[in-house]
């Protein structure tokens, strides 16, 4: 990161498609990929491995990702639910993978049908699997608590459960952890409260990124006191795509193109040109058709005399 | 302010509404004021005292005041193009008046037709004629340093100028003034760097607001900055009333349920229950149809578990 300052991590081609119903044909994925990276974006989680059946709009993964790891500079990053689709990953040379730990043990159950103990295990395995890879062959490894800011089930989560679950996944062999705002319910002194938080049980180094939803529109609020934190990476979705099937007209993930705008006008580097980066939408407008993209500075422009960080 | 940590100004009335070209009839303004007075907003900006020729949406605004005087604890708001302007609001009874100084020259004489010293001449008067008042009769007055953030016109404004326009303001006699991001070209570092520059040639106890809008989807992130910086006065319009000409599907001002929900989440005590708030959009959906509303909260609902702070 010598010449940025803030790494935007584009979920979008993960996390958007996985929320919609209409399949993208892989070439379209391979566009979209292509075209960001092209803008300046140098990280992208492309998909999940999971199985087909579950999230037929992830089916592809494995060619995704070896077709983006071609792109130079490029951080390929993928989801996986457990050590099988760990295994998966690695064969497919994905250079980040991120297990997901539902914190809210209810939520976990009824997401991955796992309680925490056996997501756990999973963690300890693809460590495990990890450590036997030649040192330069190995992906970074993050387990993400997600449910972290409260969950749709059980409401508000105690800290000192984030807290226990942030050192054991450390425990359990993981480079890092991170937090992801699942529900849309993170609010800015809850992203500093918590940061602060896992920090102090994991080590600074230990948390670095941050998941956030516009859900409730705070999410350009919350990635704000994350770098308020000290926190570098921020996840983001081109278009805000997926939306939030329980809120019509609120965007999922928070907007690629306005995050890079705030950040940009904050004189924060992110290497990512705003004008080819608008660009991209197309392919998805041509790719998914009916489906809503949404931002702000896509509709309003940059402002007059707009110059990206150098 | 007692029992409240920030103060939300509602500026729906009159910023919302001379931004549409619907009339509001008079009887349903004074059912949305009544009605988010309330759900416990403590400010409202009612209108203008503009030339019925020029803004007839806001024509009866000294009859709205008069009937807003009339609410235990709120105080009523108004804007104030020049000294006329002011005489007609201190006769109406409004307890704060507001006079808007365009920063950018080029903005100012294009939409006030005035040049800086003939607006600075207008602030003269205005404050002579409230010192001529019995004290217990004179009206709050802020003057707002508008486009202060940059300007469609102009582009980027020199800090150097919005200093001596600060300065000058102040000298002309105003308690307060205020930063107004008229064009929706803030980002957060700049709302630091211009609040710091303004307190330092006006002291820290004449800047305590801000007038934000959400035309790049920065407003919260922007009031959230504010809010780091000790500001305790925040603009918004109930649904983001008004929208942005220039930018469809964009919000204008911020919009005061999502800015009291993120306050409010964040343990800030509002005074106003959010509930209620949102029940208020119905009166603005009935009285202007088919203007839109937005707002991501009165979507997506609140948090499972949610409390209002006490």
């Amino acid at each position: 990161m010598a010449d940025i300052d803030i790494l935007v991590s584009e979920v979008g081609p993960r996390d958007g498609l996985q929320s919609i119903k209409a399949l993208m044909p892989t070439e379209a994925k391979k566009a979209w990929i292509d075209a960001e990276a092209a803008a300046g974006v140098r990280e992208i989680e492309v998909g999940s491995f999971v199985p087909a059946k579950l999230l037929p709009q992830l089916a592809d993964t494995a060619e995704i990702v070896a077709h983006a790891r071609a792109i130079p500079g490029l951080t390929v990053a993928v989801l996986v639910p457990n050590a099988r689709g760990a295994e998966a990953a690695i064969a497919a040379g994905a250079h980040k993978l991120t297990l997901p730990l539902s914190v809210s043990e209810t939520h976990s159950l009824a997401n991955l049908r796992r309680t925490h103990a056996q997501v756990l295990d999973e963690a300890r395995a693809i460590a495990d699997m990890i450590r036997a890879l030649p040192e330069a062959q190995r992906p970074h490894f993050e387990g993400s608590l997600s449910t972290v800011f409260g969950c749709t089930l059980e409401g508000a989560i105690p800290d000192a459960q984030v807290a226990r679950l942030a050192e054991a996944l450390m425990a359990a062999g993981c480079d890092e952890v991170g937090l992801s705002d699942t529900t849309g319910y993170a609010d800015p002194a809850a992203v500093k409260r918590l940061i602060g938080l896992v920090r102090g049980v994991a080590g600074d180094a230990a948390l670095t990124g941050i998941h956030l939803h516009n859900t409730r529109g705070l999410g350009l609020a919350n990635a704000l006191m994350a770098l308020e934190c000290g926190l570098t990476t921020l996840d983001a979705s081109l278009g805000g795509l997926g939306g939030c099937p329980f809120a019509p007209g609120a965007s999922g993930n928070i907007v690629t193109e306005d995050l890079v705008f705030m950040l940009e006008a904050m004189g924060l580097r992110t290497g990512i040109d705003i004008d080819a980066l608008v660009a991209v939408r197309s392919i998805l407008a041509a790719a998914l058709p009916g489906e809503a993209l949404y931002g702000f500075v896509p509709d309003a422009g940059l402002p007059k005399g707009w110059r990206t960080q150098a």
